[in-house]
């Protein structure tokens, strides 16, 4: 898709799961767009093949066109040295790209400098300025829209849409990742943050994401977020249900969570059947959704248990579950592909 | 509740029902506020005891403490002429309120004008500043909580629930009015414009209405915006559900109405018995609410029609139903309170 070529700027953090989470997730996802990764810690050695450098100096030596900050700031600014760093890469001639809350455009003399050398600073999670609300064209996409949706806000729905995308891209089918989150946005290097919307354009932010992703394919993966009850962020949930027309849902539910997270009056999640009865009744009149199957987050507890939990999953639901990063997201891209047919 | 005494700005449209709609909100449900009119086209008349004067000059024999933006202005800007009466307003000490998107603050020179004069400015519709997620607070609250849902956007949900406060008030109920839209802000004084808040803060929005609103009585009475299942505005809808933790709803709807306004692609209308279903699924796992009587807008059909409706309505989903508005406040009121005790 894109024809950039990264160095990721991960400098302390670059094999840390948490605060290189942007790292990561464009080198499982998006491999073919990195040339280097800088961080003076292990700077010699090599990633999946990427060679790891100390300096942007060295880093121009592979060819990068942008540079992309690839690590969780700590504190939301960026300190003294991140600055200078991301200087260098602007006087490099280097595109600046950050998926952060803190932005590029805040940092006191870079906007300046990138004008000098001609470069573009891309604060990712900056909403587009000429949102409005949403038309009805996204009714009109040509392609099959699959949402992911869930019981609870972070239990895995980017991880599983990126590794469905993943997957059917493996097998030769044009697909498209289309990222409505933070980090989601920082490794496919598009999308709109719907959180940060002002509410009455939600889901025309939502419609424009799908009608952006059919230039780029036809089986679209629409990241979810939140989660339909969820007390603090089911406006979002439910905004980005009816803007983005999904054909279909995968919903996602992590094994063994009974509370909701990022909720003070620690909410009790509903039960799988009435998630699944509750979505498909919310969805538009005139585009009525099923859900398909059911992703699983077993990350916490052993393989044994997990399956136990797969198995007890298609009992209760009568529907395909998996954990599609413990497992591979084979079975559930099968049951979204039968069921577009 | 509010101290203050309004001279209404209404020039030209103090006897327009659209144009002058707030003029004619705020005479309705908070006719003790006001003390005169300003419209030069009905100077020396009065409304409903209240003089129309031609300019501020005379308007200020009446002790207004503040001057309301009471018409709808065309073209989304106020034109010279407002201009000048705006700053007449500030320079003879008057406080200027304003429930439109155009801003006061953005006239030349009248913020400046404020300053010297030592009065405020005050844009009803910008979202206050610090507003962040929702706490939990929302389920704290000590009083009953009764918003109003529809089956679409402008089907008279704001009139249905001014309604039903001013006839609380008459039976001297500690009753409040919580407006979440750019009218009832208006005409209230108070509220947030929640489709004007970021997608993010939408439940913290409304649960800060009704932390305010059990400041001012233990009946509140939620305006409610958009429709759950509405192509456009669900976000806002299920955002202001969860955020405002209803006890009861009140769910609106006009007779004869079955298809959606305000998107283009004309969805359908949820039958009565489907939207009270979906609504009370989808409230809070720690507020489970339920729809205690269905508000009619009959305002398109003639009376006979409209008892029709009525019963009809009654008989559809066993709820007690009426149009508040042309057979008067009570019923729904009593139902609410049957419901409460």
């Amino acid at each position: 898709m894109s024809e950039k070529k990264y160095l990721i700027l991960a400098e302390g953090f670059s094999d840390d799961v948490h605060y290189g989470k942007t790292l990561r997730g464009v080198m499982r996802y998006r491999r073919e767009s990195v040339v280097a990764i800088l961080d003076t810690q292990r700077a010699g050695e090599s990633d999946d093949g990427v060679p790891i450098v100390a300096t942007v100096d060295e880093g121009m030596q592979h060819g990068p066109s942008a540079a992309l900050v690839g690590v969780v700031t700590q504190g939301g600014r960026f300190p003294g040295d991140w600055q200078e760093l991301l200087k260098s890469c602007v006087t490099h001639g280097l595109d600046l790209e950050n998926g952060l809350h803190v932005r590029l455009h805040d940092i006191p003399g870079l906007p300046e400098l990138a004008r000098e050398h001609g470069v573009e600073l891309r604060d990712l999670r900056e909403p587009p300025r000429d949102l409005s609300t949403a038309t009805g064209a996204n009714l009109e996409v040509d392609g099959t829209i699959v949402l992911t949706v869930g019981s609870d806000c972070a239990i895995g729905k980017m991880t599983a849409t990126c590794e469905l995308d993943l997957e059917a891209r493996k097998r030769g089918l044009r697909s498209v990742f289309v990222p409505t989150g933070q980090t989601g946005i920082a490794i496919a290097g598009w999308g709109i943050a719907v959180d940060a919307v002002v509410s009455d354009f939600l889901a025309g932010a939502a419609e424009r994401l799908v009608v952006e992703g059919a230039k780029r394919g036809d089986l679209l993966w629409v990241e979810g977020q939140g989660a339909i009850l969820h007390p603090v962020y089911s406006g979002v949930t439910v905004g980005l249900i009816h803007g983005s027309a999904p054909h279909l849902y995968v919903l996602c539910h992590e094994v063994g969570r009974t509370i909701t997270e990022g909720d003070p009056t620690e909410s009790p999640l509903p039960s799988l059947p009435e998630l699944i009865q509750l979505h498909e009744r919310m969805s538009l009149k005139r585009r009525p959704a099923k859900v398909v199957a059911i992703s699983l987050n077993t990350s916490t507890v052993s393989e044994d248990e997990a399956r136990a939990a797969v198995a007890a999953a298609e009992d209760e639901t009568g529907l395909p579950a998996d954990d599609p990063v413990r497992f591979g997201a084979g079975k559930l891209l099968e049951a979204v592909l039968n069921a577009q047919s």
